[in-house]
This record gives C-alpha cells, structure tokens and sequence, in this order.
C-alpha cells in the first residue's frame, strides 16, 4: 500500500540485492523509520523487539533472516543454529516456525554452495505468496463493501486492532477488502477501534489507513455499540490469530464485544484470514484456546507524543492498583456472519470451513 | 467512606463553620488536595472546572455556593443573580438545577437576615439526604453480593466508570453495596473498566476502592467480556445518568457492551440509582435520549504521571487522524436484570419502576 503515495510493502530486498528494508514499527506512528537489515542478528533483534510484528510479516522476516545467516555461512550446522534463534525470537508465533521449516525443508536438500541463491527466492515466494494470498482475501471481501453501498451515502466498516498491511507484507487481511474498495474508487470509511491496552487500533491501523489516504475516525474500544445502535456501522471486519474448525475466531482482545453488538444489531460481522491461521484440530475455541496473559504494564502505562514532539510514557492508574491484561478473547461461531479466506467466503462452521477446504475432511 | 483510614465526605463544611472543604478530583489520582472554598465564585470555578464532579456531589456543591453567596449579600437581587451564575456552572447538569430550586423554594420565603442560617440547614439536609438515599442503595444491593457469596470463593463484581463516593456526599451508587459488602467482612473484589476515553474507571474508581481498602484490579474496557465468558464475573453493577420509564439506560459510553457480554454469559446486571435519576416522561431510551458528543481531544489524548512524577498530556492518534468521542450509550432495559434503588430493587420495566414508585402511575 501507499505512505504518502509512494508504494511500500513492508520488507523488501535493498537496492544492492541481499540486505533487507524494513519499517521499524515501534516508531509508528510517530516516524518513518526504515531501517537496513544486514545480519541474521539484527534481524532476530528486530523481530524479538516487534519492529516488525504480525504473523505473516514475521514469517517474511524469519525467511530473510536466513538468507542473512547462509551469506555468513551455508553450512548445514550454521543453518541450523541459526533457525533455532531465529525460531526462538518469537516462540508463540506460529507463522514463524511455519517459515523456517518451508525454508529449512527446502535448503536441507540444496548443496551449501548453492543455498544463498535458493534461500533468497525461497524468502521472495513467501512474501509474494502472502500478499497474492491477501489480495485474493481482499477481492472477495471487496463483494462484501461493493454489495454495503446505498446511493449517496459512504459504507462505514468498523475495525478491531491492526489486522493491516503492515501486519503482512502487503494488503493486510481485514483491511485488504477497504483498501481495494478505496482503490476502486467507493467511498468508504473506517470506524478504527482504538484498541486497548497497546493501542494497535489507534496508532498503527490509523496510521496506515491515513498514509494510503483512507478516510477513517478513532473511536474508543467503548463506543462501537452505540455506533452499530444508530445504523453508523454497515458491516464489521476483522482478523484474527487462530479459528477452530468450527468457526469460533480468537482475536485481540475486545472483539467478541464487538461481535454481540454486531449480533444485537444485525450488523454483519466477517473475520478475513488466511487459511493457514484454521487450527484444524480443535472446536471449542472458548475452552480449548489459552489466552496469553500479557503484563499489567501494558494497561497501567500508555506511550504517546508530547505536544514537544518527544515520546513520553505515562501511568494512568493510581499507584496501589493492580491490572489484569488477558490480550485475546474468543468469538463463538455464532456470532460471527462470516470467514474471508484466500478461496472465498464461507459460514462460520465445520460445513461452511470445509466447503472451502474439503482436504481437511 | 475512607482514604487511608480517615473517614470522609467528599464535601464538607471547614473547622470555622462556614468555608466549605472540597476534595480537588482533577488531582486524583496523583495527589490528595483538599482546597478550602470561601466565596460563591471559587465553588462556581469549582464546579465548572471538574473539581468536583458527579450529578449529587454537584448538587450539594452549588447548595453549599449559594450559602457562600448569602454570607455577602442575603438580598433578593443578590441570591437571585448568584442562584443563575451557579446554574450555568454545568448547563446540562439535571441535579444542579434541582438543588439550586430547592435552595431558592426555601429562600425565598425566608427573610434576608434568616437566609444564611437556613441556607447551609438547608444545603447541609441536601447533603445528608443524599448521604441516606445511597446508604439505602448500598444496603439493597449488597442483598445481591452476599446472596452471590459462594464457599472460599470472593465475590467478583465489575463495574464501568465511576459512580463510588467521590461522585457523591458519600456511599457512591453503583460501588455503595461493594463498600458496605467489604465493611460487612464479605470478601469482595472489583473489576474496574478503565472507562476510555476520560479513564474515570483506572483513575477514579481505582483510587476510592484503593483507598478505602477493596481489593480491584483494573482492566481495558475491551476485556470484560473474555472474563464473564470463564466465570470471573458474578454480577455487574453500574450507575446511569438517566433512565426511562421503561428502564433503558442511559450511562457512560461501553456500558451497552458490558450489558450485551453480561446477557450472553448469563452474568446478572445491575442498576443502582437514586430515582431521581429516573426521566418518567420518556420510554424509548434509544431513541429518545441526546447522546452528547464531546471533543475529539478525549480520545486523541491522554493525560497521566511520568516516571518523574509530573503531569504529562499525551498524544495517542497519528497527527492527521481524526476522532469521534460519543460520552454515552444507552442499554436497553432487555439487558438490564434489574435496577436498585433507594426504595428497594425491581425490574428493569415500566411495571417494575411503576411498582416502586405508584405515585409516578
């Protein structure tokens, strides 16, 4: 997508071919900074520290890191040291191992004089697949925001956290349907859940929805329902970081509220994914999907920018008051209209999944 | 109710007799500043600028002004002019109104040199009666908290941005049965929403109950639903701004979300009010009540302590994103278990109201 109308994706190779660019997103939305990734180290750092973050772009990045790693060493001991830490920068994130094994896989069979080359175009279809995947996710959830149209009026999409371009290579999941309808000229606007405690909402969806030139208002996480009351909110979409096989979708936390609000409403609430995020082997997502307990830091704390432009952070709870920080929920099924996968649309249930994934039967 | 052990209002006449003692609630958290009040122009200043806040606490605020009037001139014209000044303090405030008429139906009829003493008997029975009604409030809903008491389990209760005791003389409405379960022994614990976008749950909420000594934990506004979704809520309870005759309710923004959540995890829900709260002339609170829409600054920005402990205004939002700030939704009483009054608990429902309060029939 655009930044002030240049194009970016959100690594790419640098000019001379082998080092990688990134957008360090711990400075969003405060500055632009792109930095030159040149070691496997510096690239693990940046995925430990969530200078690049979100599943499909931590992929992207374990895959580059590699190719980092085999330029200093192709040998198959180094390369497999060198996964390890990579996989170990993130252990929770599924996407990341899923990276390092399709390289792996591929660059165990590959003699050593000859791994750099194919690491490299390994890294390049990863990435290229990722933003084909979310441009097919985008085009099918595009039918969705053209059939939301009424004659006059804009079609408002409301949306939860950062499920965004910048989260993936390019396109984003959630936000790929509202780029491509800006894109194609409707007009669109987006309700941006601030997104507490971390605030993916406020400061990286509006972000990238404003660089590229998508009208958007910040809402507070408490707002939606009032919004979705008074026929402000035409239709939900969001991501998401695991869905059963049933259809129940666990995403940052806040979400299911949205989505019984949504429901209370009948406002249509769509989860985009790539299929790849399906756990095919579990049903119950409400039981069976630990949610991560995150530091009560993150909610007592806020970081922002002072009218001085500086950063600085603050403590918004009284000094003797503890927090509790759970950073997902689950959205039963029920709740939800629909999924928007790389194949199509589908219901959230077992038939709905497997009609467009019948290999999992 | 206590801070640190001594126990408070939080309005109250000084040592001299007259000069009234307010507690500075734009300094909470961060500090503790009682100021002393001395003129009708500093209580104005008071009232205008948030120093005290809350409908009852307002109202007792601007009776006890009056008397600050009456002290330098007790003339028809003076307390005629300095009645309208105070009234304007916070034009949409219903209590303020409401204590300034009952001050001025008592005055008028008293003769200019009586006014000053009737004034502050007068001001002072606002403030007790406000006192008594959430007294009766705690003791009809603290029925609620014991009977949810379940062997070596503490009582888990969540409740959205502050109506405790600061809001009011004393008691608070909403946290009035959680003061009087925790005075009574019974081993009770608060999930305070943090309340964004003014934050009155983790600034507010968290201090009383922290300060009188009940154990809480602050949360985001987006997490509530995940914790009645695994049982770790056993009721809600909320204040309002205005209720109908039907029982929907109108409160701070998220309140409908929370209410949604509680239905779906059949979590009982809550209402405490004084019945003055009660708007008797409208049914459809959805419709019917204005929902007023505050500056876009609230949710853009963030006021909280840095580590150096000084005061610190934040800004959260990329420069060019806008945002919308609505202050209230309204529930529908199809959501509501129950309101608790100081006439006892009912239904959320015109019969329910109706059977409280016959002579409304």
């Amino acid at each position: 997508m655009k930044i002030d109308g240049i194009s970016y994706r959100s690594i790419w190779l640098d000019e001379d071919g082998w080092a990688v660019r990134i957008i360090d997103q711990t400075k969003l939305p405060w500055s632009l900074d792109v930095l030159r990734i040149a070691t496997v180290d510096e690239m693990a750092e940046a995925i430990r520290t969530m200078r690049v973050r979100g599943a499909p772009l931590i992929g992207a990045s374990a895959a580059y890191g590699l190719c980092l790693a085999l330029r200093v060493d192709a040998s198959s001991d180094a390369m497999e040291r060198d996964a390890a830490m990579l996989a170990a920068t993130r252990p929770t994130a599924v996407n990341l191992k899923w990276a390092i094994d399709r390289m792996l896989e591929r660059l165990r069979n590959t003699r050593a004089e000859e791994r750099v080359a194919v690491a490299y175009q390994e890294a390049a279809a990863i990435a290229d697949e990722d933003v084909a995947q979310n441009e097919a996710i985008g085009r099918y959830g595009l039918e969705l925001i053209r059939a939301a149209q009424k004659p006059g009026k804009r079609v408002n999409v409301l949306t939860h956290c950062n499920a965004g371009w910048i989260a993936t290579v390019d396109w984003g999941t959630a936000l790929a349907p509202i780029y491509m309808a800006h894109n194609d000229g409707i007009d669109v606007h987006v309700w941006v859940d601030e997104t507490r405690p971390r605030n993916q909402g406020a400061s990286l969806t509006a972000w990238e929805l404003g660089s590229h030139g998508v009208p958007h208002t910040v809402i507070a996480d408490n707002a939606g329902g009032h919004l979705m009351q008074h026929g402000e909110v035409d239709l939900v979409i969001v991501g998401t970081d695991r869905v059963t096989r049933g259809g129940d979708v666990a995403n940052k936390i806040g979400t299911y509220l949205k989505a019984l609000a949504a429901h209370d409403n009948a406002v249509p609430f769509w989860v985009a994914l790539p299929s790849t995020t399906i756990d095919w082997t579990i049903t119950d997502g409400v039981k069976d999907i630990p949610i991560e307990e995150r530091s009560s830091a993150e909610v007592t704390l806020m970081t922002g920018q002072t009218a001085d432009g500086s950063l600085a952070t603050i403590q918004v709870t009284p000094p003797g008051s503890g927090a509790a920080n759970p950073a997902f929920d689950v959205t039963p099924a029920r709740l939800v209209t629909g999924m928007i996968t790389e194949r199509g649309r589908c219901a959230a249930s077992p038939e709905g999944l497997l009609s467009l994934f019948p290999e999992r039967a």
